[in-house]
């Protein structure tokens, strides 16, 4: 680990103070922090900043404008505006835009966005469009082909293709079970689409998901005049689930082929890629157990099986996220990410299957794979070095193998090549600045700066953000934490502490982004006196597959363990009031929020747990699995991990909320747990949003957070 | 009204002081409250009693033996051990009885009790079994011909009879939205079963509910391994409702004849009788609307409609709640029941719909018709006079008109006249006086006192109850009210009041039986330092129709106004802290509950509502059209009633609750209830009983109060 010396502190509200003594008085609306931090608060930005096509200059939207910038000097020159756009949709029965559309560069000239059921595609030279493809009311997942402009998209569970104009109904399945083109296996494993135009457009790959045999949830929708059942499929863990198939469509041919993926029908094909020639689809398929994955090759004409390049096991889980990706000056050559070495490393094979090369090694995990430049001669890769709670800018020599690290400037950097490997925009945030986008040289020099964003809460009394570290219990991980301290912090004084939690895996709630990644929710109570304190455990993002994967099984025990040892170092300081501690946290962090409160009663005064899992039985197959194996194959770890089995240690006040319509973490885990506290004669507090799927989104996430913040307020 | 004078008051803790100084400082726990007042605290009392067939003799049950009194002495005999039968049934391969089962004497000599899916009749003569009939596992809606003995059962939406061993399934419906059998119409109308015997078991009348077309209400069991939908029928006011048919089989031909009650389809078909020889069949059918009623005779062979005999109508609602009851002396003759006069009274018809006589009438209500002596002499009934709160026996000479009233003493009074005509078994309760049970004679002398119960809370410490009454907003009507003061009351403090309230259609909650009719979480309630105050408005029982019936198309406006009168005269007692009153109730009560705090948030500090009913168009057809008409039909009147409008109102603390599985107020209510407060920004505390229908029963009873209580002591 390379944290261990590092501490952060941002006195923000002594940087306010000497940015504008007179104004930072001002105390946050409830409103303001929910709704604002993307609004009001949101720092200053460039719009749709991206770089136009394979020019080295860059575009952005501002109001109604686009303009574009030149990386060889600083003119910044408009290039089209909202208007320009309308009138050369005179001819065409379409409905003039409001706002400039989300667009994406095609190349230098053609420049294209999806609108009013319409892709268009407009030529910046010409003043024209150069296609205009209608698709019919209703359809979703849109997938254009950049190499010929076809469009699929699926209406209800079937699949269509729009060529120029002509309509193929791909499938025509009735059953409502069957469903093609669209996502599959609960979006995990990296899947966020069901369709995959291969290269040059001549094949469709799309998946056909049969959930006919997984059993209904019952959701009820109480909106209309008569409330009615809406069922979902969801497929708990250790019950019937999905079968997933992989087909093809022959465009030419107007035909279509299974992929040979063979039984047993329960598995995961994941990570979908084509061989830029277009003869094979390479498929990770990892089975139910997922703990063996096979990276197959298969032939798109006849949809056999060609190889298995490689195979991955582990005892714990194989978790591919990354489909292989080929390299531009190779057609034989792939990149392949896997943490099978303990952390998500790059590795070079050929498509034989023949490793050629570990490109990155260490004690880090690559988080980005930016591809190559167009020779081929450097990658480029985000990382958590040196820093797990930064993400910096690399590059690797693939001849020489030397790694350059491009970004210097501490915090979370995101970056875009341009397509001539000559220039970077990087965009960056750390605890202290809001936002700065650079513009930088392949070697990492900073060529202009685009936006430095002012502190949007400049005029606000913002509490002091610490991260650090604490020990882990193993006495040798360092456990990253953030601590915000109340407003008007007098050291003499002791204070309420509120602990946010999420706890999982794939998240990362303590970074050096701008405030520490704090949500404003921490900085209103912050105002209202409490100290905010967040700490990621073993369990999450960041830290190698050891420190996620170690969960495995026990759910819960480990992450507690970890949330203790902060706890311990909260009671270490002096300005904590260490009997009036509360948790907080929402899902995973729902269900760390209530195991923790139920182990440690005398600790936690006051917990509020939203939408908690609360029975790992009753989540569903694909994330349930990976981390607890079925109820059959671990029932003690499943035991431990219920927390319907502690429910006699409640102690003090605990609110748990769910959004009626949840999809995701299903009622029945609070529901039940509701029913055992009754059952154990234990009092909780309940709230409930109505129709809200998971998460309480969008306006009504004000009342939410009010909810939750007078129960803290009035109760801990 | 009769009530004007009336002020009762209960000085429990002066009586306890001279009956037992020294214990009388007990506490009851929750556990006592909510448990305890039909177990532990139960008045003493005669289990099971009853007349013995025809004889001037009365049996009960005690641990496990039958006890015969006779009313000429004094003697007490023991007449039957549970060793009998048990010894009686070895020949039989039935379960030995582990307690005494629950009897009803056919005759003096036999009685009949259903055990383990048999029907028994034992021969108390013989010590044998004359029969023993049984059906099979998962019947229901058992129905024993009394003439002979004939069973019929449903299993499943079918009917089946059991004629002496032979099984003969009446209906084969697959349709599991028809049902055949049971009940129909929610139960409303007074209507408690789906079955009807003819006087000598040629006939079995039976109700065919067609459903098919009714909308489901998707309710969800969360129990199982994954939630399962559980869909009820439910037609909403103002929506399609049920459809149901009257059948007669006919035992000896096997045939099936529906009864022509015609069209519309949607109407009710209430209060069956058929004439003692068997060849009509009676049915008040009433419309849809619920304001015009015919009393229908019709051909029990052919189905068809032979006369109707008379028809009633109200601008208001017509509800007939009592078939018809033939004269024993003269099958041409049969009483009716009706409130057509402002009161419900008895009216003596023949068979050609022609009125006799009006038998009673004056501003008082006959709760009961106990019908006439072998003769037909004597008519008893039970009714209002002189005090709605109380209820007294009368006999009325069917020659003379002239009434008697037979019971003296004050309080609620229920009464067994002997078959003989010459006896009366009369138990009654009032406010200070657990229970008596007296042996009369017909003239109204007490013979013998059978029970006469301690006081089962005479060494706990109660609060003083106050029964009385304060005027209307009408300015004539009085109010019942009762008024339990706080344990160790003292005058110069001052107290908060919860108030409980119901104040619908067919409730009284305020009576002159043992306690006021108070509950024990009220008493509970008034140790914690509460004062328990509860108010029967205008739409409740036992004042008449107009009483009850103003409330008609603007349900919550009249209770409201009287409420407040109540609220008025709290107000204006000196120990009254007019700062903290908060209100409870439940179904019906939890409506008036939401109603008042958000027509009166200042004076309404703390409220909790169970199960309330939020908008009546999420009500039922059959209760809710009857007061409020259909949403169609009273835009207005359902405006006026929903709470969602009065959202904005929302000040304090109000708690609404509600089982999950509510099949009665159906959860649509509270859920958009809650995500109207979502929506207008208002905070609100909610809680749930999962897998509860509309009430709690049970042992999660006590959490519920628990759940209720704390909530006032917390916050009020």
């Amino acid at each position: 680990m390379c944290n261990k010396m590092r501490k952060i502190q941002l006195f923000v509200l002594l940087i306010l103070g000497v940015c504008n003594v007179s104004f930072a008085q001002n105390i946050l609306t409830l409103e303001d922090a929910i709704l604002g931090s993307r609004t009001k608060f949101a720092p200053k930005s460039l719009n749709q900043l991206q770089w136009q096509g394979e020019m080295n200059k860059f575009t952005f939207v501002k109001n109604s404008t686009l303009f574009q910038g030149n990386v060889e000097n600083d003119s910044i020159v408009s290039l089209l505006h909202i208007s320009d756009l309308n009138i050369a949709l005179i001819n065409y029965d379409s409905i003039t835009l409001k706002r400039f559309p989300k667009i994406l560069w095609k190349n230098s000239e053609q420049l294209e966005y999806v609108e009013n059921n319409n892709l268009f595609i407009y030529n910046i030279s010409t003043g024209l469009f150069d296609v205009i493809i209608n698709y019919p009311e209703g359809a979703d997942n849109i997938d254009v082909c950049e190499a010929n402009n076809m469009l699929a998209y699926t209406i209800g569970n079937n699949l269509f293709i729009n060529i120029n104009g002509e309509l193929i109904k791909v499938t025509d399945e009735d059953n409502p079970g069957i469903i093609s083109g669209q996502t599959v296996h609960r979006n995990e494993f990296g899947i966020t689409g069901g369709t995959f135009w291969s290269p040059e457009g001549k094949f469709l790959a799309y998946y056909r998901k049969d959930e006919t045999m997984v059993a209904d949830y019952p959701l009820v929708d109480i909106s209309g005049r008569i409330a009615i059942l809406e069922n979902i499929k969801y497929p708990m863990a250790g019950m019937k689930s999905e079968e997933v198939t992989l087909w093809i469509y022959n465009i030419e041919k107007g035909t279509k082929t299974m992929i040979q993926t063979g039984e047993p029908k329960e598995q995961y094909l994941t990570n979908i890629a084509w061989s830029p020639d277009e003869k094979y689809i390479y498929i990770a398929v990892l089975n139910r157990g997922q703990d063996h994955m096979k990276l197959n090759q298969y032939d798109a004409n006849s949809g056999d099986l060609v190889n298995t390049l490689f195979e991955e096991t582990n005892s714990r889980y194989v978790e591919p996220l990354h489909a292989i990706e080929f390299m531009k000056n190779d057609e034989k050559k792939f990149i392949w990410q896997s943490n099978r070495d303990g952390y998500n490393h790059l590795y070079l094979y050929d498509t034989n299957g023949k490793l050629l090369n570990q490109l990155t090694q260490g004690e880090f995990d690559v988080t980005e794979n930016m591809g190559t430049d167009k020779e081929g001669k450097f990658l480029y890769f985000i990382s958590t070095q040196p820093d797990p709670i930064e993400r910096q800018l690399y590059k690797l020599d693939l001849e020489t193998h030397e790694v350059i690290r491009l970004t210097i400037n501490k915090g979370i950097h995101n970056a875009v090549i341009s397509q001539t490997g000559e220039y970077i925009i990087d965009t960056y945030s750390n605890i202290s600045e809001p936002r700065i986008i650079n513009l930088l040289s392949v070697e990492g020099n900073v060529i202009r700066n685009l936006i430095t964003a002012d502190n949007p809460y400049q005029n606000y009394k913002l509490g002091e953000i610490t991260l650090s570290s604490v020990k882990c219990s193993d006495g040798k991980t360092d456990l990253d934490y953030r601590l915000i301290r109340p407003v008007d912090f007098d050291p003499s004084n002791k204070y309420p502490v509120i602990i946010y939690v999420y706890g999982g895996p794939h998240s990362q709630l303590v970074t050096n982004r701008w405030l520490g990644g704090s949500r404003m929710w921490q900085h209103y109570m912050a105002q209202k006196g409490f100290i905010g304190f967040t700490m990621d455990n073993r369990g999450t993002l960041g830290h190698g597959f050891d420190f996620e994967s170690c969960i495995h099984r026990q759910l819960g025990k480990l992450e507690m363990e970890d949330q203790m040892k902060g706890v311990e170092f909260l009671k270490s300081l002096p300005y904590v009031d260490t009997s009036r501690i509360g948790i907080h946290g929402w899902s995973y962090g729902g269900f760390m929020t209530v195991y923790l409160k139920l182990h440690y009663p005398e600790i936690f005064k006051v917990a509020v747990a939203g939408g908690p899992v609360i029975d790992w039985k009753y989540y569903e197959v694909m994330y349930g699995e990976r981390y607890m194996d079925t109820p059959q194959e671990n029932p003690d770890g499943y035991e431990q991990a219920n927390m319907k089995n502690y429910v006699d240690n409640l102690k003090g006040e605990l609110l748990i909320i769910q959004g009626t319509m949840d999809p995701v973490v299903v009622w029945q885990n609070s529901l039940t747990f509701v029913q055992e506290c009754v059952d154990r004669k234990k009092q909780i507090d309940y709230f409930i949003y109505p129709g809200h799927p998971h998460n309480v989104r969008g306006v009504d996430r004000v009342h939410l957070m009010r909810k939750v913040s007078e129960y803290f307020i009035d109760n801990l």
